[in-house]
């Protein structure tokens, strides 16, 4: 079962857990993916050279500079990451978007927020991904675009790239040889109280999900991340987890596990 | 035949020119590379960072955070000029050396002088090389190489990196398979006078290159890309041609043509 793992920012943005999750990352067993983020390393090179970051509900504004800026600090990462895992013995390949139109999107409209150069996956090359991963190579992919409107680069959540080539990866497989998605993150999963570690949830169905969001105990960055990983289920995933990153080598990931919904005799 | 082209750092620091370029270089039969400099934004992007840029000889000093840089504006242009390929139609894939470890590298001893992380090629993957071709790709090469002993990135010269790619693409061919390496510059070619624009050297072999050496006409940058062109030659290239950026779409691109040295009877 191929395998897509999201890296988050906050892993990235730390030399010693990144270079510890890349260990046990090279050592996963199978096909893999790894599609990582690099958002607070943006927000710092922005600020040293003067440009001035604007998130709004988490996404970044994008404006001409700013995308020069992501494109530079997330294929800086990409190449970082990809040397960390050869010295690991994991034959790595490092793309964006671009490269081969493996992820080609449609820049957002400005309404109702305008966040410029921000755009949402439309199609995934997944037979140039798989003619790669045929070949031995594990695929490491920044969250950089291709515009399809203008051959531009555009700016795309890491969560979503990771989600769109999971589905894309997922499609005519049978329902066992589907992919795997696993989102890691500095956190132990989907939380009752973000600060009680012992408070994971681990299963989420889509009732559960809305009860917890009516509620309030699932919210802000939280809940894209959610609709993310029930679409990839709805699309064809074959099994989607949220985790922490130190999890990614143990067996089921811990974490939180994302449900389809129960039929009314409580079986899937 | 395979076409090598190494673009340098002014034209790619300039966006006109570089777009120029790009159009006339997708529209080039046949299979082909990109090579790419970034010297001015990286020496540009570090000084906004307030990292000083130190140059020796016409090569960067690569510390620790140099390199950082570089990885991250190399990439990052390697990715704009992808895009850009993409919207001429031009089926682009970025990659730098540590891609597939398509160009491995060994540092640099400290003695005489201590360039820091900067390294230069001990083998090309070239099977990797020949596979994307295969599949109707042009691959575009950002100059940061794999560190065969560390498994690290290494900073390493776009000329250097563009004329191993063609030495090792042209092993095992017949000699009219050859490929053929064009050193693409905002010059017309290797001159007598360098702000003479009429004064360009249509052909130059070992022998003629040693007096214009000796003479004192040809100096600085142009040994080093002139040792590179000749090595290239020796070495099973099957053409090297040192020209303007804005004559790669013409027939044999003009500028100066490397030349094996002639026999004593004036042939080859």
């Amino acid at each position: 079962m191929l395998k897509i793992v999201k890296i988050g920012g906050n892993i990235v943005d730390n030399p010693a857990k990144l270079q510890a999750f890349l260990a046990d990352f090279a050592a996963l067993e199978g096909d893999k993916i790894l599609v990582h983020g690099g958002g607070k390393v943006a927000t710092a090179i922005s600020a040293a050279l003067g440009i001035e970051t604007t998130m709004i509900d988490g996404r970044r504004v994008t404006d001409a500079r700013t995308l020069e800026v992501v494109a530079m600090v997330y294929n800086g990462i990409n190449k970082q990451i990809v040397s960390a895992l050869h010295g690991l013995g994991c034959n790595a390949v490092g793309l964006c978007g671009a490269d081969g139109r493996l992820i080609v999107s449609r820049r957002r409209a400005p309404e109702p927020v305008d966040y410029g150069f921000v755009g949402d996956p439309v199609t995934v090359n997944s037979g140039f991904a798989r003619q790669l991963i045929a070949a031995g190579h594990t695929l490491v992919v920044a969250p950089i675009t291709l515009d399809v409107d203008t051959g531009g680069l555009l700016n795309t959540n890491a969560d979503t790239v990771a989600q769109t080539i999971a589905v894309a990866m997922s499609l005519f497989s049978t329902e066992n040889a589907a992919s795997e998605l696993v989102y890691c993150f500095e956190k132990q999963g989907v939380m009752l109280d973000v600060d009680d570690d012992t408070s994971v949830i681990p299963y989420i169905d889509r009732a559960h999900f809305a009860e917890l969001k009516s509620s309030g105990a699932v919210h802000s960055g939280m809940l894209p991340k959610l609709e993310n990983a029930f679409r990839a289920l709805d699309e064809g995933v074959g099994r989607v987890v949220i985790c922490a990153a130190e999890n990614i080598a143990k067996p089921g990931y811990g974490g939180t596990t994302i449900g389809r919904n129960r039929n009314a005799d409580g079986r899937f």
